[in-house]
């Protein structure tokens, strides 16, 4: 199986990070590859930064369904473009929060999202109202930390710690996702670390989802429904 | 007050209809003007037509407000680029959906949406589902007629009626809006048909609603809370 | 466009304020006077309050079709009677709840409302669910002041401001909705208070909210879905 | 236990009936009387109706409580005036709706409301979204029948066993709750009649629930939270 | 009236406690008699001890129908076994959650549940979320103490008063349901101590709600709907 | 990775063919034996078959871990004794409704399930509710075809075709699952002729989803959480 990841920024500063991740949790027929979009935002936290990035990312999810890939994962929290995406190609194409949140939701009843910045938090809680699943949602929080400083491993984590502390003791969560692509590396060790302080929660590293459900859908022989998903009608459009 | 209303499709084709049908619901001190994108669609029917239209929607935004304009509707039922605008600017930006759909919402329990084609309809369960008011729509519908063939509007008033009565009566509706701005001055003809047959159904013209809403919003000193659109943070974006 | 408030209580203690309001806030050629009612409570804080104001309420709804009214705003926060007068007249009749509520929701995902007394609290939870639009309220929190003593502005404001600030800060309100029609003139000055603390807040205004939606209204020649509010049927009534 | 029933409207046409009714469904050490209302309307049929009855309820509820009695049934399928009621006793008030929403819920996960008029159809789904059970109504039907025309109890019956009938085979409902007080001496017999044509559904009388509900409540030394039910504020009321 | 409880333990240590609970509560007519399993748990307390009790809990249920018992109360507040038990009977079954649960709808919009370990507290939402009622379930609270530990009452009514006073204050919980039937005895004194404090909330027993619900429901001539709880196929089962 | 399949029936009859589905599901690395249960009923189509399956159930997934399985697919749709065995080990344990559900809800927003009797439609909705994902369900309809008549694959595909039809064109679904582990090896072609007849609909076989998600969960170091399933407190238990 062949599965592109299109990390939806103009530099290439995560991509051998990604690579490492994924190694650890994919299958060993998955042949995986990581690509950038040539235009777009240097990170994504906003709106403004999704629509920026949209029309490159729709163009690479073509562009590696050209290239014989079975499946494309959209590396970003806020699953940009990810519906255009869907509407263009017949492989499946999944972003980082719908698996994120399906992983979650299989092993606990209330989950939380610890994320990188205020900005992104009502995107968050609107991605799961579209889906329906806000009801399980127990909380988002933010570390306070932009994506393009998320590299200091041992700040992150004692951020994330306190955060994830807080999700389950004061929010209820019984699981955590971590709510940004770049926080790599880290959602094993996170877990290890609750555990040994008395508090047993899974926490979900997203790219690991992503990856986990593009196999499924691929092995399944499933793609998103054209039904939901209809190809865009013919017509005049102006780049 | 000055109101700029933003077509976001490539074309000019409704802007004299628009102006027209904003003349008969505005505010007699209310100074309206109309403009297109220079990018961007034909039509917009689909996530992908979304993400195409979305930067230079973005940008005649903040031109608006460069202009010196006290609100912005973005004329679309989709609601395209919306959220990203909001961030970019201080003065209220509306689309066609939520202004609509809230107006529905304060003359009846139960309404419905018929739209143009069934590309479109999960798009708007999407809105509705990520406003949290999913329980009040009771039915999505559409004409089966593109964007750009609705100028028939005999064919198009005929299709309408069968569709509005079908959203009453099998749907339980008990108002309806019209789901595409393109839909123009047929509103109050299509009440009064609807009401000659025993059906005194209310129809909404999101077009009226959208500039009553940016003229509540500006008479009462309100914008969109910065609280829930935050400025996008500084970063390099390439285009 | 002419449009009778209806202040229900049988004094005419804050005529003259909301007459004052209410003239910053409407277009230039609306016409607006206010009545009160010459039976029903001194003010209105229970549930019997309501039942007590709901009759003459209905009353002067009825001769303001009369007189030739196009709309009528029943100013206060617990919507009473607005439902029975719907049914009643032809043209559009709101409260104080509907119209603040949905100008908080297109404004931001979640918002709060700060009311008078611990009384109100479950009537406004109940005007929500009944809605369906109870997953976007982020609280109701109060100020414990009844309504006949909020003339004191000073303790008001300063109340209002720690309430608001807890709105935003504990419960994750983007926008905040004055609970009680007769906090009257304080909004805009509560949002500049709020936003020179950094928290950048809309306060929303029942009576400006309530103006405009009629005037949306009545200029988009709309009113409440005879459908969903259907003429009470002739009968024996007793007085 | 000493229960006394409100049937808010002005004559007694049903009162005989409604004691025959509870004769068989009362505990053995339960004594039940009837009482009108003095003024109010003929019968109820609209949220105009409702206002019309509801202060003579409430007064009728005080005297209940001063009269010794242990509990009361507002004997209407709407719950007129049971709220403001519930604040101005200290004991149970219940009206007929939400016992019988209640009672369907235990016995089924999807129930129906068979009613009489399609005035009040969107009245019940308010009462169902405002307890927060919406989700369980599978549907609110009507007999198209007003309530002073119900004593034709063949013709009655009949509309009723179609209507049951399409809300179990087309709605899905599990359980049907008779939605008028006055569709009394009905409920087995329907049931009966149900499961000889292979559909084995309950129909809930809501005379015999209210009573059960007082019965559990009085004997659970229960009544309404005085938290969600406080006390009227002292004023002046002019009557 | 004759109904019985079966407490879905081995032992019969609650045995006398519950009889001398119930006669309290029941009315004069209604004849109880109470039985253990034979096999199964010690105590219940989570998913586990569930399906240890289930068997033999349906075999008891099988029984009292044989006994010529008219209703029977599963008496255990995770309703273990009642969905089977239903299926294999005609006369009502109902556990301690849905009773209970169903009371504080009526006396309360926002009600929370007070429970013995954290273990059974996800499974309190689950039997919440899976009625459709959890949006008035303000929270589910524990006082950290196994059920066979409960026996010592002064320890356990201190605990409780401070989880309900949690329930109200942080929760806005407006009654408060005791959330393991094993809290015998507790539920008046513990409000009359909570009204002294100034919180008037009221406190429900869940033995006191099924037993009241059974007389209702027997009383009404009613039973779960065979539609929602079709008889099990007949096929090989083997123990 | 060492997979457990727990066929939770007392005959062999499906085994061979569940081995032969889920060969064409799996990662290469992945080893999957297949097993019943000793004791229990002989298929699963009733609450009560749910209970008597249960101990064995959880037996077999308590030896399962000790035989060094790293996940263990309790194969049936009704996620019987999956909570309970979830507290019971520590590798993950999932039924077919979850996995199944979850599958559906990345690829479409509405989707449906055809399963196999009118007896179970009312426990999926059940199941769908507990999860908080109901509102993302159109529909659950049947074949009225009992488990063990499965076999007739001709017989069985066109009745599956009808009632997928239906589901998409009268309920709204854009994906569907098949709601019943014993339909094996129709998936595909389902869909395949689905699409023939112009509705390009997904059909999901649970037990390539189930395969599929313990994959995922076992490579992302991933298990149900332990504070939302904690370990059953020691006491005695008798059987």
């Amino acid at each position: 199986m062949k599965i592109r990841i299109v990390v939806p920024i103009i530099s290439d500063v995560f991509n051998e990070e990604v690579k490492k991740e994924v190694a650890q949790f994919k299958a060993p027929d998955t042949v995986i590859d990581v690509v950038n979009i040539p235009k777009g935002p240097a990170s994504i936290e906003s709106h403004y930064d999704e629509i920026v990035a949209s029309v490159p990312i729709a163009e690479m999810v073509v562009q590696a369904e050209k290239d014989g890939c079975h499946g494309v994962f959209v590396d970003c929290f806020g699953d940009p473009a990810v519906d255009a995406s869907r509407e263009l190609v017949g492989i499946p194409v999944v972003g980082a929060f719908q698996p994120a949140a399906l992983t979650a939701m299989m092993i606990a009843r209330k989950w939380s999202v610890v994320t990188v910045l205020k900005n992104v938090v009502p995107m968050i809680g609107d991605l799961a109202r579209r889906m329906g699943i806000e009801s399980s949602l127990a909380s988002v929080r933010d570390v306070d930390t932009p994506v393009l400083e998320l590299h200091d491993k041992g700040v992150l984590e004692s951020k994330l710690l306190g955060q994830i502390e807080k999700a389950v003791v004061e929010d209820g969560a019984e699981a955590v996702v971590l709510g940004c692509t770049g926080m790599l590396g880290l959602a094993q060790s996170l877990a290890r670390k609750m555990a040994s302080k008395g508090i047993p929660v899974p926490v979900i590293d997203p790219t690991a989802s992503a990856i986990g459900y593009l196999e499924l859908l691929v092995r399944g022989g499933l793609s998103q429904s054209r039904i939901a998903y209809m190809a865009p009608p013919h017509k005049e459009r102006r780049f």
